[in-house]
């Protein structure tokens, strides 16, 4: 077994308010600072939010190499926003979902939109950590702190910051 | 383009109480009853029932050929309920949900569960008519009457009973 | 485990000969007086000619119900041809290929292109029993009779008519 | 757009003799010199020796992030080989091939095998350049120099070597 690292999903639509891009920043700078990559859809709103504050957050010095991973529907990798460090166009559709649940440690929930609940969804079943950023509004804000159905037994956390999920992602991989 | 048979989706829980079985059995039986495709992700619970209540709705002798069709996760046929007529093993995993919305012309929720919030949220992201049971519990009852997000301008449609959501699917459908 | 009706599916390009749509529809014409389903991916050439070929073979006075099913790569229903029964829009690109092949219970290559040889390909991984019209030209006749690695004892049969192609079929189904 | 790092898929199967074990080694040694990101499924024999020569291959002190990628079928991360650096367990089985080639800048083909036809396949279809290593034997073997359909004006570039697939790259990617 490989000693990875981690990845953490940030998910969120393509639409966002100053306060939702300002809070989708703080996480993907937080992410960026515990040396972990970051997962998204790969496209503008909340994902270029969390994949700029990524950016920002990498110290270029540090040897741990991680990336801004975006993982898009469609087969044109030029629709990427310009803060993606690798881009993975799937040509899968939105069913490319599934995908980036699948191949994160921890998914976190900012913001509204009916494709951030699929994946919200699809992170609980599929048993990974969800938190959700409280203050964000839409379906992170309600689902926060709930539970989806009864095959497991937490909730999905409901974090007031940025450092807060990275805390709750920090106990769930067992580095702290 | 080919005038085609409608496809209704029903989606639920591999968990199903003796209400939920119930009208699960319900609304698959009037869909076959329209002369429509059932379409579901082939499984026990909420799926087996739709797909048993289908399959005594169907008039034996009427030229209209009609199927319960099961999308399954795996890629084992023998894993479908009895009552699917049509097995679809996708080896695709719970990516398949997509697929489920994606081929419907229609979707019903009945009950709860993770896997039937993603589909859900899939219909509504893919712009299909999407129908809530309103009695059934869990993601159908709670999100039925509701809007997702700002992209569309209607609601989930809250259905008392199996035909008042087979009504709301013709009047989309233009047939009535 | 249901009794469920066969399903073969017909790989072939978009464009084809008139000797390659006369193949095709024999091969489609065949499989629906067999009473079993054909499964392609729903557009034009050898597809359109394998599902006109089914459409004329069927007995509509025939309990059985078959359908010719188009496994599109998009999401646009309309693009199927008019010959399909049922029209599944994966909305998944070519990715579908691997979902024609896994929900087929075998495999009949037309003809020629890159695609039907991913789903020859496809065919053999997955352990399906796979036929290619030896007349044919393009990859089904290169194949015909081949072996594609060593993870099978058998070969790609090499049908010379679409009748030999079924008789294959039924063997392997132990029909005969 | 983003000025991206380029990415080449290395395909073949999971049982290589030494000879092919040899060549994939050099393969991904070579991809890693130029500072590309070398992508495959992740499993063992040509996957495996390919990330091997790859981390070789890495230059430390360079401040180019490159890794190697594994697109899994399964949704175990823990089955990928100790090369790979980046996992991605995709759920969705072999139809990931698909993926692999979509989000390839460049395919080289090692060996034999029906999985490695299959992606072969896609990367034509995708007009991806393709290029097989012409002394691996198999499907790699068969193609070298052959066009596979008509879709395309060019064949699969027949690399003698290791750096020769490079330098046909290099020629598409217009970096020469």
């Amino acid at each position: 077994m490989n000693q990875l690292v981690k990845k953490i999903a940030v998910i969120g639509g393509v639409e966002a308010s100053d306060l939702v891009s300002e809070i989708a920043f703080k996480v993907g700078n937080e992410i960026s600072k515990q040396g972990w990559h970051l997962v998204c859809g790969g496209g503008s709103g909340v994902m270029e939010s969390a994949c700029k504050g990524f950016r920002f957050g990498r110290n270029e010095l540090d040897p741990v190499r991680v990336m801004a991973i975006g993982v898009l529907p469609g087969d044109d990798a030029d629709l990427a926003n310009r803060y993606v460090d690798l881009v993975i166009p799937t040509g899968i559709g939105i069913a490319r979902n599934a995908i980036i649940t699948r191949m994160a440690d921890g998914i976190i929930a900012v913001g509204r939109g009916s494709g951030t609940l699929s994946e919200i969804a699809y992170g609980w079943q599929m048993n990974k950590p969800v938190a959700a950023m409280g203050e964000s509004g839409g379906w992170a804000e309600s689902l926060a702190g709930k539970s989806l159905d009864n095959r497991r037994d937490d909730v999905i956390f409901k974090a007031a910051t940025a450092v807060d999920a990275i805390d709750y992602f920090k106990k769930k991989f067992e580095l702290i």
